[in-house]
């Protein structure tokens, strides 16, 4: 959009806003309520954002820890926000792990000859190169196991748990290879973690105990689950091949990308934002989380093309190694530790319909956000829900800063969540518009409170 | 169910009956009104009918024409037949095409390596061993390949035509390869027929002319095709990779599968229903469409089971080879041209929620029909909808005989069409219950019509 565009849309909209006669809350200035109605024009109409994303995550695709991808994408980025006239993009060095899946396999031998979709699990070890052949054991939960403990030994087990919710459904992810190899189990196959399936299987991060043996652990459709456990109680013996190649290799250089508008009252009060530039080594990592990274990029990006000049220092972070370590946000926590940061938002759930922002942090903040909330009211994005954060920030918050995480309709999340389906395809430019909105005038208006 | 449990339902049913007093069409006896209601009883608390579909899906898998897993399928299925105490289950020789699959693989090069999801389309030819490597054009639909015929040679053409309806997309399955090769392609790549995807592509026959140079053609994804087609635009140039083994062999036996309860009175007048026992190689075929089969035989099971003596003789015909040659469906009508079917209902639409049957005939014949639909109204599935009919029983048709098919909810219909996503998770046992009662009360209440 040409500046001079821009200037017509504000100059309607302050025409627009001479009649408004409603009680404004306390904080909402008539300047501060005119500057949110011109962000939120701008970033409606903006294209430039979701081209913006789709093309970087059509020219490097997912981009896991230790990959050349997430570095090359990490370059792209710095060059590109520079082009956008930032003169202090930078990155700030992190180690991360790297874990490579290499080929992977899962046939069914028995009762008919089949290849299932797989996909290994983060961090999980290789299968010997002959691969795994052996009978299943179906169970629905860690109780049924335990309770068949004696029938484990050298068999697949297959968790065929269905989504209650992701908090409690993900335990068989983090801890099914720990407790089928307590019992003897050869290899551990989990039934993905998503409520809706077209026989998609879903990645995400492991845990092995150093008390217990690795065994390699894999995920399997919803679809190919029930039917394996269907099998197994109607009496059929089916027997699968395995044959999985991950490997830990020693960990590599990542980058955090840090890029502010440094405060012109407040600088040293820093309100703080962004996603991370990793993802599983699936699809694109669109939703998770190249939108996140974007949408708090083009908030940053229209803040300074409409010319606002924020009291306190607005920083975007793109923290790297969010999947499958954390070592981003635990590293920049640590290098910024002496900062004070007064908020830290994150965008990790989706960029689609923003219902408002979840905030974790003292009473009087609150209020003082749900303030600021009533202008996101136009969006549909005008509450201030009970608790607010995420990953990349949780270092942050546990040290007491406050924590804000956008809030979207997140519905169909976990359909896309660490698959192959995590693609733009998913992505909608006016919902993704939406959420850049609501965090140029968050960010913005929390720059400027008393 | 047990045979004393029927009877009660029926007791129950019996007396609840008494005190109705409302006007009843015509055709509809309080004797067929009764039987109706318990034909809908015994049909809606059945479970051997679901847990027989998932053990014909769990236990043969998919049934591609030419395969071992179809014929062994039939041999079950007419084992089972007898078990059920019918006397007259048989299979009738058909001819049917045999194509074969082999491996495939597509591997985009450029920008990014990536292993893509593809399915060859049946009928396909495959790759030359190497496979091939070209460049990609991507276009929205024929008339823009057709104007820019000039930038085909070579190359890989990739249709990205989004979904409008099943009959208009299609198109781009059956005659790609034929349009993309006209001008120099090497190979066609469809976006799969689908409104809906998580990474799922979707086979589906396809046509070569003679006139033509016949190229390998499969479907990729939506996410894929939206992916190349953003690329091309953008300027930048995707190379894939395309490797495909797909050969058309000799000719094979199959069997259409006949069963049926000879009429009490009116024999040679034949009412026959039925689906297809075939499938496309992916997935179960469980909803396309093992389950329009096995809900029409349990229709046959639970009118024989309540001990009931149609007037008019009840046919069951399951078809052979729908997917890739309707040869069972021909060969039915050629077989059995000297009997008289006085109505065909094929199932071929899913197995969700009815909402009645489509009807094409005389109108004498809509007006009955629209009478017994009366009876189905507690099961949501009390219209005649304007048209009806299906590809199996289309021979028929043709020659005149009236045609139906069951209606349901198919609005997730195409999402799981020709997918491994076909599988017996999408089905539903309450459904699919309904759509037994449903084709139980119709076919009876045809059976007995004056």
């Amino acid at each position: 959009m040409s500046k001079k565009l821009y200037i017509n849309i504000i100059a309607l909209i302050l025409t627009s806003c001479v009649s408004n006669s409603r009680v404004e809350p306390e904080l909402i200035t008539p300047n501060l309520r005119e500057t949110s109605r011109a962000l939120q024009a701008v970033a409606l109409a903006d294209t430039t954002a979701f081209e913006r994303l789709a093309e970087l995550c059509d020219t490097f695709g997912h981009r896991l820890s230790g990959s050349q991808s997430l570095e090359d994408a990490i370059d792209w980025i710095l060059t590109e926000m520079e082009a956008d006239g930032f003169d202090n993009a930078h990155g700030e060095s992190v180690m991360v792990p790297h874990w490579v899946r290499g080929n992977e396999e899962l046939h069914m031998l028995e009762p008919w000859e089949e290849n299932l979709a797989i996909l290994g699990l983060g961090g999980s070890i290789g299968t010997p190169e002959e691969g795994i052949t052996a009978e299943v054991i179906a169970v629905s939960d860690f109780e049924e196991l335990a309770r068949r403990k004696d029938e484990v030994l050298g068999k697949i087990v297959v968790y065929n748990a269905p989504f209650t919710s992701y908090g409690k459904t993900v335990t068989y992810r983090y801890r099914g290879a720990i407790e089928a190899a307590k019992y003897g189990a050869v290899a551990s196959l989990i039934r993905s973690v998503t409520p809706k399936s077209l026989n998609t299987p879903h990645t995400g991060g492991m845990t092995y105990a150093d008390t217990v043996k690795k065994i390699p652990q894999a995920a399997i459709t919803v679809e190919a689950a029930e039917m394996l456990h269907r099998m197994t109680k109607r009496g059929q013996a089916p027997k699968l091949h395995l044959k999985m190649e991950g490997q830990t290799l020693p960990d590599t250089e990542s980058r955090n990308i840090v890029l502010e508008i440094r405060g012109s009252e407040k600088p040293d009060e820093i309100i703080v934002m962004g996603g991370h530039t990793d993802s599983w080594d699936v699809g694109q990592g669109a939703m998770d989380d190249a939108s996140g990274c974007v949408a708090s990029w083009e908030a940053l990006r229209l803040i300074k093309t409409l010319g606002l000049k924020p009291k306190r220092t607005i920083r975007v972070v793109f923290w790297t190694n969010e999947e499958n370590g954390l070592r981003g946000g635990k590293a920049y926590a640590e290098d910024h530790k002496d900062e004070n940061h007064i908020l830290a938002i994150e965008t990790d759930g989706g960029v689609f319909a923003p219902e408002g922002f979840g905030f974790t942090g003292p009473d009087d903040m609150r209020e003082k956000l749900q303030q600021i909330a009533s202008l996101l009211e136009p969006l549909g994005a005008g509450k201030i829900f009970d608790s607010g954060g995420g990953a990349d920030i949780s270092p942050l918050t546990n040290a007491g800063v406050p924590g804000m995480g956008l809030r979207v309709d997140g519905s169909t999340y976990f359909w896309y969540h660490h698959t192959a389906a995590d693609m733009m395809t998913m992505l909608d430019r006016d919902e993704f518009n939406k959420c850049v909105a609501a965090l140029a005038i968050m960010a913005y208006s929390v720059s400027e409170m008393e």
